[in-house]
């Protein structure tokens, strides 16, 4: 079988104890209720707790606000959590899905570090919204917005002008809302890049 | 609040009475559990079956290659369906979630015909996979190819690259066979189109 990445938002406990809330996309091979394969880089917040604490837990959410703020360092708000069940962590109230996990093998040989988590305990919260081409554009503008710093600009620009498209047409008011925070963020990314170039 | 268009697949009873699959994008502006407004071609199967008998089960699902056979007329095994709890309709056995509406108002004075339905029944069967770039590239994908005789050539090419290279980037056995399809279904109506340029 063909593995899938899921986009899915990670939690895992700082050194000071607060709380690290990332976008992560897992490798899933299987039965995502027994485990998964985390890929994050070696520089990254939460390959530093992981290789610390070795637990974190896993959200399967339609939240693309909080996709796109955590995505670009803009969660001003800490969201609401409640203590994980088996983990030493925090799940999201608001996801519609959680995965608590051990990560069981870390192979940091090279910038990807491949991280094998294991789940622990999982449970549900809600339903998944479903389909809808708002949720995804803003999906992929969060993705071109963290790649803002060595994709050509022509690219993001162009591609930016179809997603918002999408999000004018089908989505709703929480679906504006981010779609403004990543525009905000490229645009003024681009600005400060062309004032050094 | 500002409506939401969920990407949806409807069954409604043909006059023979056989099942038609299509999709379909409601517009969602409170709880779909009470309600939607479908706007179908007035020309489409789906419209003239609902004007006929005022009864379907919208359902919520993230089987793309459902998605992909039926947009583009591919359909050629009948999906898994069971008899609807309320409504004289069937219920897709593999969707997550399940919706069987009455229609309560018809105005057909435009091509979008505007269809109110109330919710009289539904249910859940399964959770909805999560975020996927793979599965998302097969809905944009399906709608680009159902509008390949209108939209430029130009604009489905460079739009179906990216979309493919997400596919095969995230997505699983049946995320690839459904690009095949769509990429071969573009294909083949651009030769043609061609030939009788």
């Amino acid at each position: 079988m063909r593995p899938m990445i899921l986009e899915s938002i990670v939690t895992t406990i700082n050194d000071d104890g607060s709380l690290n809330v990332s976008p992560m996309g897992p490798l899933i091979t299987d039965d995502v209720a027994r485990g998964f394969e985390l890929r994050p880089f070696n520089t990254s917040t939460t390959f530093a707790n992981l290789k610390a604490r070795k637990q974190g837990v896993m959200h399967i959410t339609d939240d693309v606000l909080l996709f796109a703020k955590s995505a670009i360092g803009r969660l001003d708000i800490a969201p609401p959590v409640r203590k994980a069940e088996k983990v030493i962590g925090q799940i999201l109230t608001d996801a519609c899905r959680w995965y608590e996990f051990d990560v069981v093998s870390i192979d940091d040989s090279s910038p990807r570090v491949i991280l094998q988590c294991q789940t622990v305990f999982n449970g549900r919260q809600r339903d998944f919204w479903g389909f809808n081409r708002a949720k995804h554009a803003i999906i992929e503008a969060a993705i071109l917005a963290t790649r803002v710093s060595f994709l050509p600009r022509e690219e993001i620009s162009s591609q930016f002008v179809i997603l918002e498209t999408n999000v004018e047409k089908t989505g709703g008011d929480d679906e504006f809302a981010a779609m403004k925070l990543l525009k905000d963020f490229v645009d003024e990314a681009m600005k400060s890049q062309h004032q050094t170039d």
